[in-house]
This record gives C-alpha cells, sequence and structure tokens, in this order.
C-alpha cells in the first residue's frame, strides 16, 4: 500500500491522498491504488515551533509511531505531507529512528522530488521562488538544496515572510490551518502578494514549499509564473515508485 | 480512532474525511481528532453490481477485511461511506461476520443516522425525495426505513432513475466514479433534473443517498428544498459517539 502520515495539518493530509487518486490511471473505483492515510495529530508537535524553540519534543518522535504503524499494516512507499517536517533536524531523525527499529518503508523525500520534478520538466527555469512557513524558510529546507543544484534561489523578504505568508497558514482567525473551508480571502491575498513580489524579484517558478499553500493557490501558473505544488509532485512520486503504469501523463 | 472504509469509492472515503475534519472544533492540527482511512479498492467488488447479478462475491467479505484491520491499529468507531453498501443483503452479512470474528468495533449505519437527523433537525418535514445508486433505489434502503419511520418517499421513475440519475454515477464518460476532477457538468446537470422532478411531486428535503452525489451537489438547499448531504450526517455521527465535545453546532 501506499501511505500518508497524515495530521501535518490534517487537509494537507487529504489533499496529498486525493492528489494520488487525481494523478492514478483509473476508470472504476476498482482500478485505484490500495493507500492508508493515517492522521494522530495531537501527538505530533508543531514542527515550526519546533524548529524555532527546540523546548518541545521533536516532532519525528511521533512521526516514526505512525511511519511503524504504516509499514505494520502493508504500506511499502509513505509520504510525510509537510515540508517543514523535512528539515534536517526533523526528517534525518526519522530516517535514523526507522534504521534502528530496523524499518524496511521507503519515505519519501518530498524536497529532492520536488527539486527532481522541476529539473525534469522545466530545463530553462533557473531562478526558482519559495513560499514556505517560518521554519522552511529560516532552515533552508529548500534554498540549500536548490542552490546545490545551481539554480537562483528567490525568498521572500524577512518582514514579507513574517508579515505576510506566514500569518497565511497560522494565523488564529485567518490561517488556513484554522479556516479551511472556505479558506479566508485574506490568506489568498497574502500568498499572491507574496507571488507578486517574487515575480517582481525574477522568479520564473514558484514552489509552493508549505503543504497548506495549495489549498489557497490551486492555480498552475500565475501571470506567467509557474507553481510548483510540492504535494502533487509528492503524490506523483509515490505513485511512480509504486505502481508506474498508473502514473497519469502530466 | 475513528475508522474510514475508503475505496468505496475512493473520493467518497476522501470526502467522509473531510467532513470529519470540517465538523470538528479545531483551531490548530493538534486539535484535531486521531483519524485513519484504508482504501482497497481492487478488492471490494461493486455495491450496485451485486445487488443486481449476485454471481460476485458479496463486498461484504473484502470490507470486514478493512473493517478487522481499522479495530486491529485503534479503531473504535467506524463509518462506510457508500450507501448501497447498506443494504440488507451487504450490511447484514458484514456485522455477522465481525460477530462471527468476535470483533468490538462499533460501525455506524448511514442510514439510520440520516433519518435520525432529518427527523431531529427538521421535525416538519414528512415528504422526502431520494437520489441514490439504482442498487440502494431498487433494495429500498431509504425507502422502507422511511416509511416506518412516517415519511412519504418520493422517489424519481424508473426511466429517470436508469437515464438520468444513475449515468450520472456510473457512466464511463461523464459519471462521478470516472470523472471528479472536476465533476463533468452533464453528472450535475442530470442530478439537478432529478431534483427539480422530486420537489415537483413535493419533496420538501432531498436525502443525497449516494456518496458520490455531494460531491455533484455540494449546496445545502435548491429552490427551497433542503439537500441531506448523508455522508456529512455519517461525519457528524461519527465525532458525535467518539468525542461528543468536539462536534461543531450545525
Amino acid at each position: 500500500m501506499i501511505g500518508i502520515v497524515g495530521g501535518l495539518g490534517p487537509y494537507a493530509g487529504i489533499d496529498l491522498l486525493k492528489k494520488v487518486y487525481d494523478n492514478t490511471i483509473a476508470n472504476s473505483d476498482q482500478e485505484h491504488l490500495n493507500t492508508v492515510l493515517v492522521s494522530m495529530p495531537s501527538s505530533i508537535n508543531d514542527r515550526t515551533e519546533f524548529l524555532a524553540d527546540k523546548t518541545i519534543e521533536n516532532p519525528a518522535v511521533a512521526i516514526v509511531e505512525v511511519l511503524l504503524l504504516l509499514e505494520k499494516i502493508g504500506v511499502t512507499f509513505a509520504g510525510i505531507p509537510c515540508n517543514t517536517a523535512h528539515s534536517k533536524e526533523i526528517f534525518d531523525v526519522i530516517l535514523t529512528k526507522l534504521k534502528e527499529k530496523k524499518s524496511m518503508l521507503n519515505v519519501l523525500n518530498m524536497i529532492t522530488e520536488t527539486i527532481l520534478f522541476l529539473n525534469t520538466n522545466y530545463p530553462n527555469i533557473v531562478r526558482v521562488g519559495v513560499l514556505s512557513t517560518t521554519g522552511t524558510y529560516k532552515s533552508g529546507i529548500y534554498s540549500e538544496p536548490l542552490k546545490a543544484n545551481g539554480y537562483k534561489v528567490i525568498l521572500p523578504t524577512i518582514e514579507i515572510q513574517e508579515e505576510l505568508i506566514h500569518p497565511a497558514i497560522y494565523d488564529s482567525v485567518f490561517g488556513i490551518k484554522t479556516v479551511s473551508n472556505p479558506i479566508n480571502p485574506k490568506a489568498v491575498k497574502n500568498l499572491l502578494q507574496g507571488v507578486a513580489f517574487l515575480k517582481k524579484n525574477g522568479a520564473q517558478a514558484v514552489i509552493l514549499g508549505c503543504t497548506e499553500i495549495p489549498l489557497a493557490i490551486p492555480q498552475k501558473e500565475i501571470d506567467g509564473i509557474v507553481m510548483i505544488d510540492a504535494t502533487n509532485v509528492l503524490a506523483r512520486a509515490l505513485i511512480n515508485k509504486y505502481s508506474p503504469d498508473k502514473l497519469k501523463g502530466l
């Protein structure tokens, strides 16, 4: 089965599962792939909060519990739909703990897959913007591997990051993690201002590097700039590893 | 945990999970409830096909396998987001098989919950229309318990059922089970014609009695007629049994 660690946040888990179905070649219920989504959000500490102030338990511990549960019931390829959980401080701990438990589970790396996707499908793009949580922003989850792969990285200023982008996700009144049905227009507006800023500074593509962002920005392109939905990339990578014949064309 | 048997169809499973989250009082990821969705669609035969021609294996067998898996990993309350699977020929077999296996799992009955919901929240409504698959239509999954509870049931004619409603779900070109992202306008049009017919014949409310239908008709009311989304009712019932303090007001 394909496994998904849900709950980070809950709607991002659903979004990844839906994108697995959307990218599968299937004309009836029966032709879809076996999938399981386990969401135990109360036990998984906020990832950005952990990166900012490491006094709380590393969310890796609870994520590993879910991954081992997934493996126990037959999952072979798993995805974690949370970009911030892909920081070295969290993701490397996840991989180490799985190894200690002699786990054979393949946990896909959403960041690596996204850069590979960009490279393969947009070979002419060199200037890449990133929208994300402040946790992802400060720990360079996308910036570092993008630079290492020869990209020029364009980020919001720290003011735009903290006053527009992060609140679009986390604000207790209008943030996507609080209100997702429907998304508050202020969250959309903030993120679009972020896209406009990245465009003005030369971005040819923008990575939507937080799984909540594509819930507010479903467009594939804005003003001629390509939006790279990291959740959709992860969904396609999961299908491609588990059952490549079932992957829809782009 | 709250458990969901996915895959009947896959998008209906996601829809139920989303409605569980939508109806939960939560202001952060961590405040959401523990949930698991297992979708193993290839092993679960089509429910309507089984009811029409019982030569294929009863889908109850594969559904029970999923329910036992859910129980094994900690699920206490489970829902099956497929109305047709609630026919006596399938649902009673599920309950019997669970009993044989000494299962303690509480499997909610979506039909019973929907009638209870109607009764509690719309005490003045007496004439109720039903839109469903032909499997649900012919086996009286809603009609019989509605009548037993004193309702006057209004159904499409068999021609409307077979030429408009069932194809909206199953047609291999425009049916919701084939194309869900986005839903084909012809599926929406067929279903709205069904609603109009039921209204003309006196329905005060319409039960959307197939989990695919609310994907095409998300409205709560059409022309003054109340739409009862059985999936949303099941989501609310799951929260109410598992953690009543977390249930949002209507």
